[in-house]
């Protein structure tokens, strides 16, 4: 079953993938296994990150870069040797077999009034899905410490796995689960709008230093200008040392179009520049999502396998009537946890990679 | 050293209170070993969570309604049965003993380009340190995996030891993280501002279901009605069976003091109409730190105790080329780290709650 959905994905099948993105979005078991299934078919696609405060255009801004890349064939037969859409790492790969040239995952905060995305997100889903080559899914936040930064990672492999060249993944926020999604794509796009308050909450939202590229997007309002030299300003504080990329300011008008040809050009230039940097770049997040997977494993084991029934809830009364402190009970709790090895973790089955016979 | 400071907390002192938060916030083992030594006199502080995108107008709204608190006497001389500053469940402190009465903590992601808060913060803080009962203190977003919603509440916790009624926690921002520090306070407030967009933006953000109170902030503005009604309009698709609050929806002009009063009385409201939810809720903010430091202290142990230096690097090499998959790896991290039970963590004294006497 797991294995038929794995091969479907790898062939690029659109309602595999949205099947399989469905697992991991789930925490659905099948979805950590479906991972495991594919993973040594993954690190080929280039993932774009997109975030920015609420409102500022950034679905618009993607819809026009998915449509930007599009127009780029990919393996640099347009000619430019600098086409995003290639893949210069891997050449064995039979663009003729490959249904999905981009896709987009769209990280949505569940709203318990809808129940999941928005409608502004359906709408525009079912926009693009009659463009081939293009999948867009939105993801809902679910769970805490990192779920939706593990859930998003997992869901770029798949489409990574199904031959996708380029995954952008948008969020909506700057808080620091926003921060840690994006900071771990390959290119960091940063977007802002002019006229939301003063320049410096721009600043304030730790986002300058997440950003390759900063867009300012609906830049024919008032102020845009006054924005681009606010953060033009910020960055002139800061030395960059030779070779090292000094994030670009670019001004776009996303529901006309207007300089997303630019903001395109610019991605191509960060992947030419930090060709080495990105595996630099790649290894800390594989650093991060392993390190909080660990993390969440080890939860799943002491409330499974050490903690009697309600024992959690107990403690948490405890904490609350003030006779033991939080410190403390943690520390006896790991201490259990880790005096407990004739309580082995169930359900931690002996998976080893199986590399796939490359096609 | 550590005693002497708790003292000092305990006493009301600003200075320990900066030190103890300094502590917290560097992640000093002693802000533990703090913490630990103030936690039985904690819990009495109400706290408020305010939230919302950049721009809203947050940190004037929070200044005058600091202002709007001090305005109340403690202990309700003021006549009013309600009046927020009291502590309605214990009628055991000396008001006279009380130098701080509203504290704030204004979250504020750090940039590299300033090492720290930014100047707004800085001005603010200076503006309000001469004003006597009035704590304001910025902390960075540092660290990964629930580490600012920690620091946060630990913060908090120094307050309420230092005999603080009432505590306010600022966040900039939409993200999982703001949404998990806000929706453990005992009343969350949402403020909104018109104009930044379409309203479903704000509605995007997964902040209606954390709202207690949102407040329509700069509501002298084009567009404050069609948002008060957007969003009155999300609130009416949820039903709210009896008993049960439902969110106000409140509008001010900050910067004029407009509506202050107003969301005083709502918070004062919710409070009564609260009583008994807000010992759940309390319950589950001290079951989400809990977790958050047990899963701190797990990846402390497997990484001073139980790895080689540089094996988890190399681990993540290995990931990067795809010889094995995230998930095989997780499971074989957390798998030696229980099966080392001769690894015992190190620096985890067996601390014991001290119960201070009343005093």
């Amino acid at each position: 079953m797991t294995s038929t959905l794995a091969e479907r994905v790898l062939a690029g099948d659109p309602r595999a993938i949205a099947r399989a993105i469905s697992l991991i979005e789930d925490e659905d078991p099948s979805g950590a296994d479906l991972v495991r299934a594919i993973f040594s078919r993954t690190g080929r696609a280039y993932v774009i990150g997109v975030t920015g405060p609420p409102g500022a255009g950034k679905s618009t801004l993607v819809d026009r870069l998915v449509a930007a890349l599009k127009a780029q064939r990919p393996h640099g037969s347009t000619g430019s040797p600098q086409a995003l859409a290639s893949s210069p790492s891997k050449g064995t790969v039979s663009a003729g077999s490959r249904s999905i040239s981009v896709g987009v995952i769209a990280v949505d905060p569940t709203s318990p009034f809808t129940g999941g995305a928005v409608l502004g997100d359906r709408v525009r889903m079912q926009a693009h899905a009659a463009d081939e080559g293009v999948f867009i899914r939105s993801m809902a936040t679910r769970g805490h410490l990192g779920g939706l930064a593990r859930a998003t990672g997992d869901a770029a492999l798949v489409l990574d796995a199904a031959g996708t060249d380029v995954v952008i993944i948008e969020t909506v926020g700057v808080g620091q689960d926003e921060v840690d999604i994006i900071r771990t794509a390959d290119v960091s796009i940063v977007t802002l709008v002019p006229g939301t308050g003063d320049e410096v909450q721009a600043l304030k939202a730790g986002i300058m230093e997440i950003a390759d590229i900063f867009v300012v997007n609906k830049a024919d309002r008032d102020g845009a200008d006054r924005l681009v030299s606010a953060v033009e300003g910020n960055l002139a504080l800061h030395s960059y040392p030779s070779g090292e990329w000094r994030p670009l300011v670019l001004q776009t008008v996303a529901t006309s179009g207007h300089g997303v040809v630019e903001v395109v050009e610019a991605i191509t230039r960060f992947r030419t520049h930090s060709e080495g940097a990105q595996t630099v770049r790649r290894k800390a997040r594989s650093e991060y999502r392993l390190r909080e997977l660990v993390s969440k494993r080890f939860m799943d084991h002491l409330e499974r396998d050490v903690l009697g029934a309600g024992e959690l809830r107990s403690i948490v009364d405890r904490i609350a009537a003030r006779e033991v402190d939080p410190y403390t009970a943690a520390n006896e709790l790991l201490r259990r946890a880790i005096q407990s090895p004739d309580q082995l973790p169930n359900q931690l089955p002996d998976y080893q990679v199986t590399r796939s016979p490359d096609s």
